[in-house]
């Protein structure tokens, strides 16, 4: 189980033709915890719990970060306006209404209008405020999406919720695009005698780097994120922006951040736990649980990059500060120079140095140094003289992920990326994605 | 003829070894006009000029642009040092020496003995100092030049030097790497009565996106400019500075600019007319005369991009400022996705416009438009309409360049690149570069 395992949450999906294969492409979360919360109750897995009389409601919270790409689809927009009102006390959600085969973005006003009917079909079959409702589409940019046919199947939908594996693995196969494979994650933590659990789904292949505002985001990444931890709005929201930091935003695909990256997380509030806030010895260890869960899904949306075979690990060292690190970083894991030759197995490290370059930052190359897999190639500026072909350098090379270290000065500065090869599936797939 | 079609010029080129394959890789460019001059002589072609008492040496200029890279090839840096001593009244170029296969970068202080060896070759060859020799160097990163190979062929070269259409063919060929075709262009045009000539040679396919200084350029670009119009050493570096920033960079084949990108003009003065300062009307025309050699050379640079089968322009208007025009434009030429979409003839417009969306400028889609080929697919933030399989939208799509402009406000800046689409060959030829 992933999502539906915190308590409070259910899942279902569906096949609303919006996708031309014909696969599932609708999927629905909601958090509607709908047992009564018992003061006092509690404890590990099914049980529900009190918070002393506090309503359900005031336990929930959410959060959410989106693409820094000018462009954003409808859902960015309507998500974003939702958050501005969450952060000022609005509604937390209730839920993600989430398809794939079409992004609605670059559509303009009428996209907008789409969205927000399938908001309104949702909150009439669930029965709470169109504003409690978050829409999230992947797919193909520029086309209107399927309105009437979507909303015709949201009562069904909201019959077929259900807390259990089935259902989670459902809504992780119906936000896919030319991913091959579903991705999910979870944690169990324990917090003041408590289990609390997290959930997790996400969708990722192509259009991969997230850059997400409060973080920063390349991709159409879609992550959605359960827990049945009670968390104070703001916290989880700053929680949810570390967290993406650390993981999403360190992983690309081909370097080209999509106008839907969305990362959204959901609590529930149904576990038992007194309510956590910034600061709380206990939030501190939802956060590190949250990152971990995080950094999984973003390992396996780049394992999953569109034609990729093979990860690789970029770490700059040495560089004034950690952003002139990062950026160095991104430079490598995105040439496709670099990249290609991750695919061919070639050590041909003068692309990595190179790459590195080209991110802007002024380094000395007489500071400057590479390992790959452990293995010293150029050090001080110069080629250390190890045989391309010598034995622990082509070991280096196979390696899964292939694991490279550069060296640029002698100041704090640390970052780090993981990135794919360049295969020539890449081609295959997005030669003709539309068609 | 090309380099050698100026007077003033001669070249050579041979077989040294550097490369694996047994290609030609070394290729000698001398400025050293060796006949007398002659006051008032001169006219189209074959006539030698005077100019009225001034010694050749002193009609003679160069300049150069060279890769932004923060790692840079030893050529590159023996480079800058040559053009602030040019630029502070030091010698003008007697001879350019460049090698392919190997780029002599990431080689440190060793490698700058190297290239300053085969300087003193040339120099002693040619009886001139080693300070007016540029090397110049492009191939695999990392690895030493050959240095005593190199050195043993320079006697050779230099008695084999020619002018003639021979010499030039030899010498675009001994620059290649990854190139399909050698590439060449030349200009003739009429200053004070007098014909005067610009040839040039160029060579790149990958790691192709040169950004300059001075300029802006990324790549293994390299370009060589002759000319026997005399011009004044500042003015022709500002001159080759604007034409740089108007052609070479302004093409992309993998947005991965090299260590090694390097633009060399020598003007040797030959010709008769009188030297040419910034502002005369002369002067006007030389540089409209170089831009234009020079965007024939890059078209010429991306048209072999590696793997390249068709061209696409992108030409952004209506940006606050031509720097945002630009950058938007250059993140659409280099996205993959695009590159991609653009190979498989596939009208995914959305991925150009969220391509451009990732330039960390802000726009707003509602004032946004694209056109493909003169065919409306996106207008004010909304998708027109057209038919993915319309006629002329698929007609547009297979057009070579294929031609995409887009709009994004009312402002004045413009900006445009030409990048290649990317195919399964790109993957072939860079995952075993080296081997």
């Amino acid at each position: 189980m992933s999502i539906t395992r915190p308590l409070g949450f259910r899942a279902a999906a569906t096949t609303a033709g919006i996708k031309p294969s014909g696969k599932s492409d609708l999927a629905l979360i909601v958090c509607d915890d709908p047992r009564p919360l018992v003061a006092g109750a509690g404890g590990a897995g099914g049980g529900s719990g009190g918070g002393g009389g506090a309503s359900i409601q005031a336990r929930r919270s959410s959060a959410a970060v989106f693409t820094r790409n000018a462009v954003v689809g409808a859902p960015v927009e309507i998500g974003r306006e939702w958050r501005g009102a969450a952060l000022r006390g609005g509604p937390a959600l209730r839920a993600v209404l989430v398809n794939s085969g079409c992004s609605n973005a670059a559509t303009g006003e009428p996209g907008t209008q789409d969205a927000r009917a399938t908001m309104q079909a949702v909150a009439a079959a669930l029965r709470c405020s169109a504003d409690e409702v978050l829409p999230s589409s992947t797919g193909i940019i520029g086309h209107r999406l399927p309105v009437d046919r979507m909303v015709a199947k949201i009562p069904g939908l909201v019959a077929a919720l259900a807390r259990d594996k089935d259902a989670d693995e459902a809504a992780a196969r119906a936000i896919m695009t030319t991913d091959l494979v579903p991705k999910s994650a979870h944690r169990e933590l324990e917090i003041a005698g408590h289990v609390v659990h997290l959930g997790a789904i996400a969708k990722g292949s192509g259009m991969i780097a997230p850059r997400l505002d409060g973080a920063g985001t390349h991709a159409t990444l879609l992550g959605f994120i359960t827990t049945d931890a009670p968390i104070a709005g703001l916290a989880l929201q700053h929680a949810l922006e570390d967290a993406c930091r650390e993981s999403f935003e360190r992983v690309s695909v081909d370097g080209h951040p999509s106008c839907s990256d969305s990362v959204v997380a959901m609590a529930s509030g149904a576990s038992p736990v007194k309510m956590m806030h910034e600061g709380d010895p206990e939030f501190i260890v939802f956060r590190a649980a949250l990152l971990s869960l995080c950094q999984e899904l973003a390992t396996k949306v780049v394992r999953d990059g569109e034609g990729a075979t093979r990860l690789f690990r970029v770490e700059v060292k040495g560089a004034v500060d950690n952003a002139s690190a990062t950026a160095m970083a991104r430079c490598v894991v995105d040439s496709p120079l670099v990249k290609c030759a991750i695919h061919g197995k070639d050590p041909n490290w003068g692309r990595i140095v190179t790459a590195a370059g080209n991110a802007g930052v002024r380094f000395d190359p007489a500071e400057a140094g590479l390992t790959i897999g452990g293995v010293e190639v150029y050090r001080s500026g110069v080629p250390t003289g190890v045989a391309r072909n010598d034995p622990k350098l082509l070991a280096a090379m196979i390696a899964d992920p292939v694991d490279c270290v550069l060296t640029v000065g002698f100041g704090r500065g640390r970052g780090w990326m993981i990135g794919c090869d360049l295969s020539k599936d890449y081609v295959n797939i997005n030669a003709d994605y539309t068609t």
